[in-house]
């Protein structure tokens, strides 16, 4: 390895436009803990409604996480969850929003993991053997490259998030 | 849903004793990115270095991220990196020890996610269709219910890690 | 004012012994906003449940708050909304639960007042001129000076919280 | 309760405007603890200023208290304390200013209690049956709609904070 | 440079005993600054005061300053700041102890840190070539390498903190 | 002490200009230490690289370190670190640029005191003696006041960093 430093890389020179990114990812919980999300049983307390909060929070905290990302202001923060019952997984989307100089891609992925990790949280009284997969960048836009979709595209993203 | 309040469980009953998770889990860089990897070229400096950080940091602010988990002394916490050049993927592994009235299984897999997203921010300008998979709890010990393991096994996990 | 030095002070003489503190607090939030969450309808989402989050949340954090604090571990915490809709008030009740050697009514009364400001937060889209009054601490136990109640008694709390 | 999810609402297409915001609230101390006060004699300290440094902390770290705030650049904060020696009560005013797309009520108002509970813990020695109340704000300017005062008036808010 | 992972150490195999250590530093302000301590006069607000509370405050927070520090439970933190006036000077001395497996070193030395950086920034309006020296370790104890001094000895560290 | 109240004064009418500051200082680390860093052999990890890391951290942290900083988005932040061998000293030299009302001077500071603190961290199993000295501010520009060098030079800092 040649010595690079590590650096927040200076972003200076950028325009300030509105950026926004896409991410998502899943969780396989088991029959057992999907069938106790479908009657609301879980014992903790609703793990859906709780991986939103989570997921806003680590958006905010993105800086203080991966230590070479930018602090910045967020416009907007939202997250879905979806209920496959025939695989037994959730799926989550996560949309960051933000008018700065750099893009927000890794805040949206920071808000899908810790939307996947607070479900597993609360779900793992119950199974221990969970797992997360498909963590990926959906789409981002704004900034100077413009959008980027996905190669694989969008999935099962909804039509208002596209 | 039923009306269920979330909480943080009492833990007050149950016994201070040694307790260690090791959490694993991948991120798929493709060729281009292992090539940079194995050559030490990524510009931003070395991502496998910088995981460790991540992973350290991470394990440490996991009642920051996850809002029903108990902040917890660490006794320690420790990250290894893989490169399987073949699949063009990364794996990590992450152990934390703790003792404390209860598991740190939370805080091995935010190790390894913060892992996981740290090499991610180092490889975007390279590659962005990159993916997370493969995340799971290997095994826990410490604590009344004993030692588990993941029923698929412990996989590549090293022995002295076992 | 004499020159008194602001320190942590030393408990390390003190034991280590299990501490509880509860406390309460009231949001005046009108008849409007009462309506809407008898119903469900608060457009921002569920204040009392997301409410149960902060008050958790804040309880950890109350040596960032409280510049004099003890970092603490803490073994539980928990939340209790309750609507009063004859005067249209919110009472929420937080119970802190430590096995340390200094006390939690600080960790108390950080949660009873992050989630009433979180309430706040939720339904002043609804309605401006809402107060918080009758923040005060309902009870102590453990450590040398045993326990303490509030000398006006413990009012509305629940039996199981006494 | 409707299905509501929670997120940082999107103040993308909001201008960025000079915004301020005022609140208020009071300790009620009793006559030992004023009268230490009013001689400087609180054996941990000078309550007020440390209550000036707690408030401006707290509204830094207003985000990471309430689950749902933007994270906000700050241009001021300041915080008055004033004594009144008859009724053994101590008033806070707390003045948050922004350049910001959304406003700063909850920082006023995160301030004015983290200024509360730090005077609460540097006289909780003395007297433990202290209690907050008239949490309010006072007002808030800038933004599409203008300045709002609350309609009780602005009370003892001084002149050049009006 | 190895391949040296970087870790949080196992210290889970230590003894949790009583561990102290005192740290020390200086700032040089210059005569005009000096002057304005010495009658109480910076404007932004008494600045030794001020320095207390960033000790404590960072002393709490080393794990998140420090990537491999553990975090720890703290017993006492307490800062001294003494002028020395011929050479235009603030000396500074933090203590910090803990009931842990762990010493405290990095805590006292952070504290001292975060005091003379506060001290600066109040006093910088003034004076902008300030510079601090001579920030040192003057002892530990607690802990199996028993009591260590420094090998030039305790300088002016007042007799009771000895 | 007159009374003067803390507060984040305010900076709202001072224009969003690109402002840099720079700031160096050393850590004496002796002979047996420098023999370590110059084979790469120091056991807890590269000191230099994680110096890197924990000042990027460092500088975004700044308004939870020093009470009365502004909260600032950060355009880049860097670190240098050089070897001196014959003295037996590291120098490392740290520039913060941001695009805001306010300057970074105090950004710097803490990201040159957390690479000093954090060589001192992984340097201390092999020698308990270190010492830090030297801390200054070299150079500010941007704003009002324009550029600001330190009055005895910029010493050693790089021809591009000037």
């Amino acid at each position: 390895m040649h010595d690079r430093a590590y650096r927040m890389v200076d972003v200076g020179g950028k325009a300030v436009t509105r950026r926004r990114a896409v991410a998502t990812g899943r969780i396989r919980v088991g029959p057992e803990v999907m069938a106790l999300l479908e009657t609301g049983d879980i014992p903790k307390g609703d793990p859906l409604r709780l991986a939103e909060v989570a997921a806003i929070m680590a958006a905010k905290r993105t800086p203080d996480l991966l230590p070479l990302c930018h602090p910045l202001m967020l416009d907007h923060v939202g997250l879905i969850c979806r209920l496959d019952t025939v695989d037994a997984v959730v799926d989550v989307f996560a949309t960051v929003v933000t008018s700065a100089r750099t893009g927000v891609e890794m805040e949206a992925l920071a808000a899908v993991n810790a939307a996947l990790l607070t479900i597993w949280d609360l779900c793992k009284p119950i199974e221990a053997a969970l797992s997360i997969d498909g963590v990926r960048l959906l789409l981002k836009e704004g900034g100077k490259s413009g959008r980027w979709e996905h190669p694989d595209g969008l999935g099962a993203l909804p039509e208002d998030w596209r």
